[in-house]
């Protein structure tokens, strides 16, 4: 069994959808509470990426630092709290509080055969996806985004975390500079391969007030 | 102001989901009735695809007629009973009973300068969404399914219904005999162009379980 350690990010502001969810209580306790809780399945140890600036509660976390200003600089201060001799670092959003034991498990079993940098776990996509030739929220001033292909969903997934990595193809992936919407993007940019492990529907990213509302019911179910 | 008709398409089965939700009730109204009634937005009138066998109710709908094995049979079918005189159709999933009036006479009105082929209402992606070397539903028996490449979200829409088409477009793009998972990727297919007017986050479509309790609330809300 390797030696793991988590990172939590919860560095967002959430500044879209009015104060940052990853604070608000679900079932009675904080949403990231849960997320540094639930990576408790796998992780020796957890560090809690905040929002510079934040209260002085660690959420259960071993370990708390300071975010950057984007999610990818974020995930890098993180990691610089994780030892040296750490094999396996796992990344998980502190807007997932409903990430279940098996998710993290999944990711992290899929690295035992040494032959892949990373893994993440993903559904299948659902929605018709089109590529446009330009970003959609510019509207129809500058004229009507228009369609440039239809993605094959068959060939597609949503990528979720809990996302598990070989600690040094991270650390290297991170050297790059670059920023992502995800660390498994980074680890693909430096050639490592990234395998898929199935994830789960109920492990909703709470990024808008209803998502709240439905992951309490989901808590309830 | 174009003669616009509908097509309604409930031909699925909803067989991953337990049972087609189409027909579920939402509010005390059945969803496919909501989904008939929010075309009227636009619509002079409607047609309504149902799965073979299906209840003799008409749910509102002007015209019934049985879908076919796929959701593409099915929208033809719903096509050709649309008379040849009418400029616009729209089509409409019946599992999106909350689309609202705006969504419908968005994608309308997109086409008013007779420059576009079709209109469909999408909103950006907001997952990282990465195409795989193989269909994630195999999961692990031949091998983790592995990244090829994570899709660049901020060119990326997620695709909703209703999408409206110039019907001579539309027609032709039906005479391809191909499968799709919409109807603009048909569109695309005969050279035609495809706009993208905003969606809305609350015109969910109901395939889980969860879903339809989701929608009450938003319909509460």
């Amino acid at each position: 069994v390797p030696v793991v350690w988590a990172v939590v990010v919860a560095g967002g502001s959430g500044a879209r959808y009015g104060g940052p969810k990853q604070f608000a209580l679900l079932g009675g306790r904080a949403v990231v509470a849960r997320a540094v809780e639930a990576c408790r399945a796998v992780a020796d140890a957890v560090v809690l990426v905040l929002p510079e600036g934040s209260a002085a509660d660690d959420f259960g976390a071993d370990t708390v630092v300071a975010g950057g200003p984007t999610r990818t600089d974020s995930v890098g201060r993180g990691l610089a709290a994780v030892p040296e001799d750490v094999e396996v670092v796992v990344v998980h959003d502190a807007a997932r509080p409903l990430a279940t034991a098996a998710s993290f498990a999944a990711v992290v079993a899929a690295l035992a055969d040494g032959r892949a940098g990373g893994a993440v776990c993903a559904l299948p996509a659902v929605d018709t996806l089109k590529r446009v030739d330009r970003a959609p929220e510019t509207g129809v001033e500058g004229g009507w985004p228009v369609v440039v292909e239809t993605i094959d969903r068959s060939r597609t997934v949503v990528v979720q975390t809990p996302q598990a990595f070989v600690a040094e193809v991270l650390r290297r992936a991170h050297r790059l500079g670059r920023s992502a919407t995800d660390d498994a993007a980074l680890v693909e940019a430096v050639g490592a391969t990234v395998r898929v492990v199935p994830g789960d529907v109920r492990n909703l990213k709470l990024t808008t007030p209803a998502d709240l509302a439905y992951a309490e019911q989901l808590l309830d179910a």
